[in-house]
């Protein structure tokens, strides 16, 4: 990353410079770099939380309750050029989402907060620009992180993956759980801070500085673009 | 919890008025109590992550790198009430910490946190104020969930556990991580907001409305004590 | 269990007596009964496991190269007692089973096992006779265990389970994975050696042996009911 | 493996050839071989386990009761040339191991198998003629599976590991848990036969038979070797 984006962080002006420094000074926020075979996660980019178009938050929620608003569409569009640099490299893009509640799903999620359960069927369809294609592979996830409760860490094993790009939503809450997972499991991590989106944009800048001290790899989507060079 | 302590919640003036608005219509944040068996779980409250007495952070840092200075030391007497309740309820308390890495120990968070690697072994001593007892259940942990790569989960079903109390640091860190994970497995769980410490104001703040909203109970110490009475 | 049943173990014949003793001379195989909260799996119990009828095993494999011919039309009728009673104490009962695989379901099982990749959409039907109602927990699954890579230990942390019944097949494959799974979860875990079956009866005693020495109360159908009075 | 070894599997005689041929047709039990970047798992070879040196079982159960006796010894020395392998083609051994239990150990294991609990701090340590060097990753468990409630998939992830060699025992506990794991993750694995024992001759062979049909390569160490040539 060039100086000039360093000293434009998504959480500047929201974490002070002094906490930044006492960070720095307790030796946390190495960059890590990319591996060798990357593969892409797209988290929950479904019309339940981007909306069926870019509309102010309020007006979003209305359509469904869960939509993260414009906020979503300023993201896609940066998610799909990273996803066809993916498809360019033919290196693997896959889909943790969530799929429609039961009334067999029972569990934490549904008391802490119902408005998650309640969205219509298409919903739960992939966002058009950012779909999976034919041969994809999509993950069910009932639990924030994309590692919980689904095999996704028998997939990345089998394709030889050392590095995960994590794109999608929320920045606080799939994205943030499926990071720490990832780097838990040792993959080397990147997060493009345009490439995920929030419902809060408190939330989505500390939860970026958290990621970027502790877990992953942050930077504007450009930077990342040239980090992953095709073969 | 009184409509005082929620006029008071640790995040206002950081996560603005609207952002939580926001929240709320969207579904989210509801509480969910605790069952009939809850456990405390205290996370690294080690004098690498306290030092070993209350100083102010930059100072705190000379001691340890990873110090959270002055933070911790407000949080130990809380943490050792809280323990005290556990102990005079007869309900388990258990204790996941980092122990000292070896030459062996590479990955991710060597190169991600070298500050991390190089506390001396007073540094892994638990804080004597809040230490565990002969029988406590001890849990060695590599990475930042007390869940991951332990057996800490198998632990809590043996005890019949349906709800976790969480204390220790660091906010946006360990207890974060470890929050999320045990919501994931469908505990109870609650943070009380004074029990727990961060080297980072905002992030603290943050990640504490991040978890009220999404994955637990946060409420000031008093209000948890109320919640876990003897039976 | 009584006596008489204790002469007639399913291994006997093919474990030696001598090889029993030993095992019990190092303090294997304790019983442990069952607890209050039990829920009952029934793993892959589907055509491409069992074939649409009773046949003899070379003719079933015709149908389906994955059945176990006779051996599970024989636990069938037990199975479907036991569910009954689930059904009767009003305790949950959970189907973990195979989904189709897909072309990017790639894999170890793909290579080791290709005749595992080649069942019609019939052969991914539960039998009639022990499917689930409406309101079950399905369990889709990819590799042996049905908790490796599913969200099953978080419903059955949610629901407060303590013990498993575990029916279905292949006794030396999926019930034995998850047996293992089961009780290092520390759940009580039952197997009735008259529900489970496999392709190999010799693998099917042995493995039933293994599981009552290390990790499960083995035992017939008749005696496990005793141990489920509702309450 | 050539023709001859074929003709001489560990459990002929105990496993009807007819089922040998059921298992075949029913398109199990292909070989996987080995990928570039093998590690050894070294399981639970303790005294515990072997006792000080080679005595008849009913001999060696007086020293530990959870002795193997004579299979233990009969092993050892191909497990150290194996390890000697690794050591030469400077690849990760790596030592799960059962460490003593304290109190606060509870769990189906002590109720199911109390014998397990008793042995002496001499039980612990790692028989010398196949201990650890300095630098060795170790690994402490509490269940069957080397991976169960342990960090060591983040281990094998971050050396880039993509097969695993498994030597160790009981070929039907741990060892087997293991395979069934490591197979689950999309690792390749082997077994090296006469690299793995058990109290059980039987149990033993049998769940050679098992996981060479359906999770690993099963060999004699010699077909092992040639299969592992320094690079």
């Amino acid at each position: 990353m060039t100086e000039k984006q360093d000293l434009m962080r998504p959480w500047d002006g929201i974490v002070s410079r002094k906490e930044q420094n006492a960070y720095s000074a307790a030796g946390l926020g190495k960059p890590l770099g990319v591996g060798q075979h990357p593969a892409l996660l797209v988290i929950d980019v479904q019309y339940r939380t981007a909306g069926t178009r870019s509309m102010p938050y309020e007006q979003a929620t209305q359509e469904f309750g869960t939509s993260c608003g414009e906020a979503a569409w300023n993201a896609i569009p940066h998610i799909s050029k990273l996803m066809a640099r993916f498809r360019q490299m033919n290196q693997p893009v896959l889909f943790p989402y969530v799929s429609k509640k039961t009334l067999a799903d029972q569990g934490r999620v549904s008391e802490k907060s119902p408005g998650l359960m309640t969205a219509s069927d298409l919903g739960y369809e992939f966002v058009a620009e950012v779909a999976p294609l034919d041969g994809d592979i999509l993950l069910p996830k009932k639990h924030p992180s994309a590692f919980f409760g689904t095999p996704l860490v028998s997939y990345l094993i089998n394709l030889g993956i050392d590095t995960l790009v994590v794109a999608g939503c929320s920045t606080s809450g799939c994205v943030r759980a499926t990071v720490v997972d990832a780097f838990s499991y040792n993959f080397r991590v990147v997060v493009p801070q345009d490439c995920v989106y929030d419902r809060s944009a408190t939330s989505h800048a500390v939860n970026l500085f958290d990621m970027a001290s502790k877990y992953a790899d942050v930077a504007p989507l450009n930077a990342v673009l040239e980090m992953l060079q095709p073969n």
